[in-house]
């Protein structure tokens, strides 16, 4: 199984602000077919709790910042050139969401609801 | 040439926040090979001013707004569940980016300098 890793983004920066940017086959480690951003989270809110057959996601806080727990380690997701890329067969959880945070998540299926696994374990 | 249009997306609203989905075949009209955001760009930036031969672009605001003029319509994107495709061929132009925008952007190919065209007739 391949585990979670971290990707640090190049930031391009000049007078007209920052760009930062990641394709396949560099910063991100597959095609995307679904995309979706978290807004208005509660600090108390706990989101996902589970793993993917197949799917590829990456995750990064545009805005704020998020605790992403996994089965084998914590990020503390808090900028938005850092994000993780979570293979498939690894659970993740996300919680402890900083004010007006956004997230971005990247996947590289699309909606399956049989490509999800709740079992904590895996 | 197809024009560009704007497209909406649902937003999963319950106690844990606010959750913006879209997927090849339904809200994205192309698989994604390259994504890039936009932060801290001045009220006086302007940014792109070209079109591309073959790479279909989808914008939006995640925070804030900014405005978007193609060759044929101007677009003002001030919200996270409403983007733009944009088509190959179709020049765009980004200023008057609200104070902390956050803009995305999701590309159908790899960075191509030879993709560019800097004809704002096209």
């Amino acid at each position: 199984m391949i585990v979670p890793y971290l990707i640090q983004f190049a930031q391009h920066i000049d007078n007209r602000g920052t760009l930062i940017f990641g394709e396949v086959g560099s910063e991100l480690p597959f095609t995307v077919k679904r995309a979706f951003w978290i807004l208005h989270a509660s600090s108390l809110a706990t989101r996902g709790g589970h793993a993917h057959n197949e799917c590829h996601q990456f995750l990064i806080a545009l805005k704020g910042s998020v605790l992403v727990e996994t089965n084998i380690a914590s990020y503390t997701l808090a900028s938005p050139h850092i994000g993780l890329y979570v293979p498939p067969k690894n659970s993740i959880t996300l919680s402890e969401f900083a004010k007006d945070s956004i997230i971005l998540v990247l996947c590289s299926h699309k909606y399956d609801k049989e490509d999800y696994i709740y079992d904590q374990i895996c």
